[in-house]
């Protein structure tokens, strides 16, 4: 494994050939800082390993990234990292240059936002597409979540629900998305669209704790109506209960709540 | 409209922030020097202007955009410019900062490779995913074209075929396809996925003087295998004829000789 080049997203700059910027050929993790600690830093990083093989990039060495992200995440209290991984600087072309020279960039910000603990949530018209390869990974390629965002900007809500070109629900421009029926928790199949979140990681493996059985399937948008409860993740906002879908409001939030409780989250994220 | 911000490609840097970097937010376009010339120029900017108007990025003014190109371009008698434009820097998230400043950068190169004009190609198993909105345009997030590349980079050929999901052709990792059936070309409708070539526009535009009639259509991989010639196009190598598709060879070239005649194109791209 060669020697990741690192810098400094706060003061560092980076060289226009990297194929991060020409290709989004590289990989992302938005990682909480909460009461001191780096939260689910394993889970992060073992999504980063993933999604390298995946790509076919040389991953550093997990304790390398542990302690660089440590450093960058200083002494905030409440705080987000953002680390970017790419392939590195290459020539033109699509073709990977080999052997490649990763680029990581490393962020981290006192970040002092609470989130709600309730989203009004509308179903969005653009959709995801279907890539068996990229499903599940958080690579650069964020374009559908960009245009589901400035569609969803032009609406009165909180966040958007996406589903593929094929019409499978996949979960927010930005959150991963659970559906409560009685004392099962569903929460949809990533093998073809979607990012395998961190925090939704975090729910499925907390879920008997909370008493409930979690369930990852196909998820239809009728599925969705016939819900008790539904309510979306991500690192950063923690687990948000949905009070609204389209017209239909929701009222009940007691998985929500008893997940945070088994996690340790508090309301705001 | 925002003035870009422009950056120099082999002297800038880019801020760590950018959404091209962030989100693959934006579009490349590159241009062919030839003969002094900036071949094709209008055809790119029209092609740019038209993927900013998909992403609703504020593209800056044609005159504007020709003359940073052309300034780039500066003497050489062959070379190679690649523009890449972004939505520019923002905050963290998906959501677009408004108004945003488009990062523009422009590396301009001698680029004194001479092209093959017949091409070994291969069928690869990385597929393109179908997406209405982000099709046809050449935009930042180009994994499924690295992951072919990868693939590609393991075979004895010069160039893979790609088709999507659902098994449609479109085209090579970074050229258009074309199929001569008698009198007829044929290229595939580029509505769900691939890119719209700068010298796929000029082939079309210029099938019916060199005696075709050129027909935009759903191939299939059965469909290619009836083809009597095929050739594949891009904005650097011209037009190259391809000499094998998988284990069949492919004996005839006049189509794409007489095009290359009409578009005044050399055998070396």
């Amino acid at each position: 494994v060669r020697k990741a080049r690192y810098i400094d997203g706060q003061t560092g700059r980076i060289d226009p050939a990297d194929r991060g910027l020409a290709y989004g050929d590289g990989l992302f993790e938005t990682i909480a800082i909460r009461r001191g600690l780096v939260r689910y830093l394993d889970f992060h990083l073992e999504r980063l390993a993933a999604g390298c093989a995946r790509l076919h990039i040389d991953c550093p060495p997990k304790a390398e990234l542990e302690g660089k992200i440590r450093q960058a995440a200083g002494v905030f209290e409440r705080g987000t990292i953002k680390l970017i991984l790419t392939r590195g600087t290459g020539p033109r072309g699509y073709a990977p240059p080999r052997p490649a020279t990763p680029t990581i960039i490393l962020l981290a910000d006192p970040d002092e936002r609470r989130f709600e603990s309730a989203l009004a949530v509308v179903t969005l018209r653009t959709r995801l597409s279907e890539h068996e390869v990229l499903a599940g990974i958080k690579h650069l390629c964020r374009l559908e979540q960009v245009l589901g965002r400035l569609e969803l900007d032009q609406l009165d809500a909180d966040e958007g629900l996406m589903a593929t070109t094929r019409g499978t629900v996949i979960g927010g421009t930005s959150r991963n998305l659970f559906a409560v029926f009685g004392s099962e928790i569903k929460t949809p199949d990533l093998t073809l669209a979607g990012i395998e979140g961190v925090m939704r990681r975090a729910v499925l493996a907390g879920a008997a704790e909370a008493g409930y059985k979690a369930d990852v399937t196909v998820l239809s948008e009728a599925d969705l109506r016939a819900a008790d409860e539904i309510f979306m993740t991500n690192a950063l906002v923690g687990i948000q209960s949905v009070t609204r879908l389209d017209e239909r409001p929701l009222d009940r939030f007691s998985a929500a709540q008893q997940l945070r409780f088994v996690l340790g989250l508090d309301n705001a994220g």
